[in-house]
């Protein structure tokens, strides 16, 4: 149907980064609001490997607040994305109520929106995308309603990591506390520029089961393990501190031997949970073992591991051993294909295996174990897309493809 | 050579049990004496299924002392026999002093001893012998030498867990506070006749990789787990007064639940610990996985499952539903041979098993994930077998026959 242009929809496009915990959040202490039992710490990958990407298309002309995923229309109401919008449109109002109006004239607030929103890497992948997902969401939001300032607080009702990728770099979540949770926000530890030679490889892994959820595992887990308690209380604190000076330093070793001990303690305490959680399987064991083998072969901490609640690996290394160790993890876990599918993102020169050094880790090769590589780095926080071509929405609001 | 029957040796033989912690041991204070820095608590299994035999000789006319394990002559150096041998004689010694010659007559101190041990299951089961083993020689040493009294702190000193298979039933390890060890033994805490219900199974799988040994495992533990410090500290003694309580009452439940918590915890310190140690595969994780949802199946905790440094699990279980858990776990994991030879030691009745509750299970069958089944109960301490014929050693004092 026609409309005139003050019906036109108000468009906007952005797009958001993924976040690596090295300081891993596990565990609520209060479901509603989000709020963490510990502070975190995460790195933000590049958006040239690994984004999501939303359009929020505002108009007096529609008729409800719609929302598609991935190229599928999903039910708008659920619990966490209405908390993101009703936060953005209250901030939206306070904003007007202090007579700053200069961005809202155009976007009256009883306005709808539509929201489409895509990721660039492949669900199927594992990769945790609600933390791109709502830091984008509430990022274009805010851009759309002309909201400024301090977000990572509204992202955080979205997904408690989220609040993480309102920031490039290195970016640490504080747990704040306050009840209303006011002071549980993300701040940037040293922007994306900081450690240029610092290299994030994803080993992504074949699963045979479909893992527990991270939202009803942590929930077990505040609930049923006594080491997580103590983690939260006596352990992370200065574990924040450590890793803060390990990344201000770049102190490698110290980030990645830190890196490696908090993945680990988390998935002991999943372990510790009743009944218990397993995310390692039998690959994410041999990834542990190559890495400790390569690093003691080597004489000193050069790769690090890190694994959330799924089954994939990310690792860190200093871009100068990245050709050695994607040989590593090629020799041990020979891939489907023929080579060159297998590492995707930031190009990875050829280096040749020492013998010594295959035969000095001692493993049985696991075909087929991990699927493909995505070889990337340390990236910016989100961005507006400027190109309107772009737009996930056509003029009328409405998806332009079925992505 | 002839030998007139003064010089004719002093022969012994013992048996003695395997035990199961179901509140675990991980983790030495005193890495000489063998103090524990948490006290534990286990089921000693019966010894018709599995068992240690030793055989000590004693004669004047050896040379050396001498030891057979399992058919092959071993170094009798090894620091730990040292110690149990030292500390028998010290004993012996002591009683001599203190005026009770009594059994000591016809053994002199500076005899020399023949041992030679046995077990009754094969090494390649990975079941834990040294528990079994230490308290074999320590018990069987006695009775040559004709000490009395306790024991277990002796056998402590030869492996830890062996001071609890110095009792049948349901023994406790008092880890103590003294320096000297004085105070670190174990005690009984009810008979085997206690429980009669209680059935045990040993399902031993089969293993890619040989895992990291536990001496050195719960070193590295100690030294780098911050976990591990606060469980013994803080969780242990509570979990003693509750697994303590739970035996005496025979609640099942209460049982079950804590040795299952206890069991997973164990294992969430060794994830802990740097480099991480991994005891449990993915066929662990699948009983794991299979217990809960019996249970949950079920509406009651009907089974519970525990496992050492090694990849055997071992369920606790009531009587009465043996034969329903036995065919499920046959049924997630199809046995290689028919049937029969799967279940070793005592009978277990056939069982339908409603299709109803495979279905829930959800559970993909992992063949040839379990070896066999032993099935076996709560058992007496060590034992002096009174039949001559059974000696392991000859009136010469040599091994009779390669075992």
């Amino acid at each position: 149907m026609p409309e005139d242009s003050m019906d036109k929809p108000s468009i906007v496009t952005c797009t958001a980064p993924v976040n690596i915990a090295v300081i891993k959040y596990w565990g609520k202490r209060d479901e509603d609001l989000i709020l963490p039992i510990n502070s975190s710490l995460s790195v933000t990958l590049h958006q040239d490997q690994l984004k999501t990407t939303t359009t929020v298309a505002i108009s007096r002309s529609f008729q409800e607040d719609r929302l598609w995923l991935n190229g599928k229309e999903e039910d708008i109401t659920h619990q966490r994305l209405q908390s993101c919008l009703r936060e953005i449109r209250r901030l939206t109002r306070k904003r007007r109520t202090d007579g700053d109006a200069r961005s809202t004239d155009s976007v009256g607030l009883s306005h709808k929106v539509h929201i489409c929103s895509v990721n660039n890497f492949p669900t199927a992948a594992g990769l945790a995308s609600s933390a791109a997902g709502f830091a984008c969401l509430v990022y274009t939001l805010a851009q759309a309603f002309g909201v400024e300032g301090e977000l990572s607080g509204i992202a955080r009702q979205g997904s408690g990591s989220a609040c993480r990728s309102m920031y490039g770099g290195f970016v640490q979540w504080i747990m704040g506390s306050k009840d209303d949770g006011k002071d549980s926000v993300a701040q940037q530890v040293e922007p994306e520029s900081h450690w240029p030679e610092l290299r994030i490889l994803v080993l992504v892994a074949s699963s045979e089961r479909k893992p527990i959820g991270s939202t009803s595992g942590m929930q077990t887990s505040v609930q049923t393990s006594l080491l997580l308690q103590h983690r939260a209380e006596a352990i992370v604190p200065r574990r924040m501190v450590d890793m803060i000076e390990a990344v201000r330093r770049k102190d490698f070793p110290a980030f990645a031997e830190l890196t490696m001990k908090d993945s680990n303690q988390f998935h002991a305490t999943c372990l510790d949970t009743h009944p218990p959680i397993f995310y390692l399987n039998s690959v994410s064991q041999q990834i542990i073992h190559l890495v400790h083998r390569y690093n003691k072969y080597c004489g000193e901490t050069r790769v690090a591991y890190s694994f959330d609640a799924g089954p994939n690996a990310v690792i860190f290394i200093l871009q100068q051993f990245v050709p050695e160790f994607v040989q590593l993890v090629q020799h041990f876990f020979p891939p489907d294909r023929n080579g060159e599918d297998f590492i995707k993102g930031l190009p990875v020169k050829c280096a040749a295996l020492p013998m010594e050094l295959k035969q000095n880790i001692g493993l049985e090769p696991v075909p087929k174990g991990i699927n493909y590589i995505i070889s990337t780095k340390a990236g910016p926080g989100p961005r507006v897309v400027d190109d309107p071509s772009q737009h996930l929405l056509s003029a009328e609001g409405l998806p332009k493809k079925t992505v």
